[in-house]
């Protein structure tokens, strides 16, 4: 047999992958799974934008030019407008979903073996990504007791070496909800300035914002034209994950260029998925403010669930629609499998995200878990109801584990 | 500015954008361009697929697995069972376009440095792939003389050292429509069998086979069950290009695991177009047929036109719908300039493809071109009469660029 590039088999796996596989198991002996571990929102695409769709697909599903349909980079650019960003056109890349985005922006800003600060915890296929692009990622710690705001700028300062050459942020943050205002942002910017380096946001959850807060686009960075590349996604903004539609959007010409040729390869994003962005932009005022309430009652009820668990620590988190939770429990990756191997409360468990799966450095987040808040009210309480009981009854219960 | 990096800025830009360029100033002054250089058919996708995909489309447009929908799959397991490849949907993993299936190919099968061998002149964006990759390109040089028979094996052996990890074939060829038939597989998969080399094969043309001549897919070489990788999509078979649906096909269970790796963490392929892709399948029979014979009407129609003009040296392509032609000219390239600055016919010129472009050998290919045959009957000859004209008009025919 040919030999498999150390590289693929070296590209990190999915965290997740030993518990999804034992949770589809419990699915199959009849025990409900109730899913807080994954970002699919049970949020109806904008059911207009879809009737949209299926009334002006076209008769040949044909190519895109590389950097999406001019009508559908139109309709991103009146997006950007619509918030002040005096963002145009042909500044957006449409992609493949805001993982291409990703990789796009990680090629074009990174050689091989050159770094990019990222706080931790972080989206774990960052981690994935940088690997394939050959980039080192340079982490900075941030903490549950803060509600994990952003560490200083003097030790993001400290990870900066000669191969520096990016800051990476996602906000609010997947996968701790947490909401970087424009001083964070603005700090981060200066840094990017004095340094030279690219600052990489990711801003695919920008519209689920929570208590009155008003988000601050780098895009909005005046000095910073050349240094901001924004990661975006229709995926959770419009429930469409399957679309596979986000964007590259950077006022940085040179880098489009670059970046372009790239695009240019794989000839075109999908076609289907860049027409109901068109339409699901044009009901965006008719359909998000109703998504966001949504989420707030869900957040709402997600904090008020866990807080009134004995022994866990949490916070109120701005935006997104995850959260971490500290757990009493020794290890929460096998409180974790625990709960799908042999738990369950009135024929149900919950499926949770291992909290140090999001961070580069080993040892840290080991009993902390990130659970998305994707389900309704009704299950959303169901599900920490079955935490709840799980908490009491799991053997494992810091400070339970030793016999007596 | 922070330094963009070297490897996006030398990634290789498409070659023909310069003539793209010139094409759209040349319509913007009311000449109309025929388009003999693109592989976009002008073939109606499947409209009863059209019609079943509007009747079906989820309320929630979520993720797909990231290997493809299992229905997906299943429906492509039997599009290939079909013909009697014993490929079951599991070895079948779901792509953003035979351009994502690619780019995870080389990056399953190749360390960075190693080698891949491809018989010239070859698709052009093989190149862009290959640098993205980090994976060297050896050519074998194959000839317009004999209609780009594939070089002897001997060719090819001798191109194999210790950094050769794959062959990369077309078949039947983008960009020159030649067909390869079993004899020619085989003595590629022994070649690959020997010197233990993956065998990376591109049957996206496939459907489009004249002649009675029969299909053999390296699916079908028993001893080859590790080597084989097959790039797959629907995008020219179901005219179909911009639902972005690919395949990779690979028996290799290890190597689906590597390159899963990487699928895993783009999340899922355009789920839009998946089901597309199941409803496509279900209308294959009624529709494959009839495009192929569009398509052999058109080849015809081309062979003959070309055939008929003093001075140009074609051949009969045995399938996908390109042809190369060499022209009586000094330099092809400034002739397809020359073609959209400064000639008309009727009030239409063509835009064709430069041959050099797909040859990794420089100063290959100078007096050939690439001619797509993706328009109607009407329209290819109006767009021979152009070229049969131009070439009588052009100042840089061959031998007449010594002025007199």
């Amino acid at each position: 047999m040919p030999i498999i590039s150390r590289r693929s088999q070296e590209t990190p796996m999915s965290p997740f992958r030993k518990l999804a596989i034992l949770a589809e198991e419990v699915k199959k002996r009849g025990t409900h799974v109730y899913h807080l571990n994954i970002g699919q929102p049970d949020i109806p695409t904008p059911p207009l934008a879809l009737e949209k769709l299926k009334n002006s697909l076209p008769n040949i599903i044909a190519y895109a030019p590389a950097d999406g349909l001019a009508s559908t980079r139109a309709a991103l650019a009146s997006y950007y407008q619509k918030y002040g960003h005096a963002i145009q056109a042909d500044e957006i890349m449409v992609t493949a979903g805001g993982s291409e985005a990703l990789q796009l922006a990680l090629y074009g800003c990174f050689e091989e073996g050159e770094e990019v600060i990222i706080a931790e915890p972080f989206y774990a296929n960052y981690s994935g990504f940088a690997h394939i692009a050959g980039v080192r990622v340079k982490p900075v710690v941030s903490h549950i007791g803060n509600g994990f705001a952003l560490p200083s700028l003097a030790e993001f300062e400290a990870q900066i070496g000669p191969k520096t050459k990016g800051i990476m942020l996602c906000n609010p943050s997947n996968p701790t909800g947490t909401f970087f205002p424009e001083s964070v942002i603005r700090g981060l910017g200066d840094l990017a300035l004095r340094y030279n380096l690219f600052l990489i946001i990711d801003e695919v959850y920008r519209e689920f914002l929570y208590d009155g807060q008003t988000y601050f686009s780098a895009l909005d960075l005046e000095d910073l034209h050349d240094h901001v590349v924004i990661v975006d996604s229709v995926s959770k903004r419009f429930s469409a994950c399957g679309a596979r539609i986000g964007m590259l959007v950077t006022r940085n010409e040179a880098l489009r260029e670059a970046i372009g040729r790239a695009t240019k390869l794989r000839l075109s994003a999908p076609v289907m998925g860049q027409l109901l962005t068109e339409f699901m932009i044009e009901e965006m005022d008719a359909y998000l403010p109703a998504v966001a309430d949504e989420y707030v009652k869900r957040r709402d009820t997600l904090f008020a669930r866990l807080s009134a668990i004995p022994g866990v620590t949490t916070y109120k988190p701005g935006g997104a629609f995850y959260c971490f939770a500290q757990l009493p429990v020794d290890n929460a990756e096998d409180f974790c499998q625990w709960l799908l191997e042999s738990f369950n409360y009135r024929g149900a468990t919950v499926m949770l995200s291992t909290g140090h799966a999001f961070y580069a450095t080993p040892g840290l987040g080991l009993d902390e878990v990130r659970i998305a808040y994707i389900l309704n009210q009704r299950d959303l309480h169901a599900a920490m109801d079955v935490l709840e009981q799980a908490l009491l009854a799991y053997p494992g219960r810091k400070g339970q584990n030793i016999p007596t």
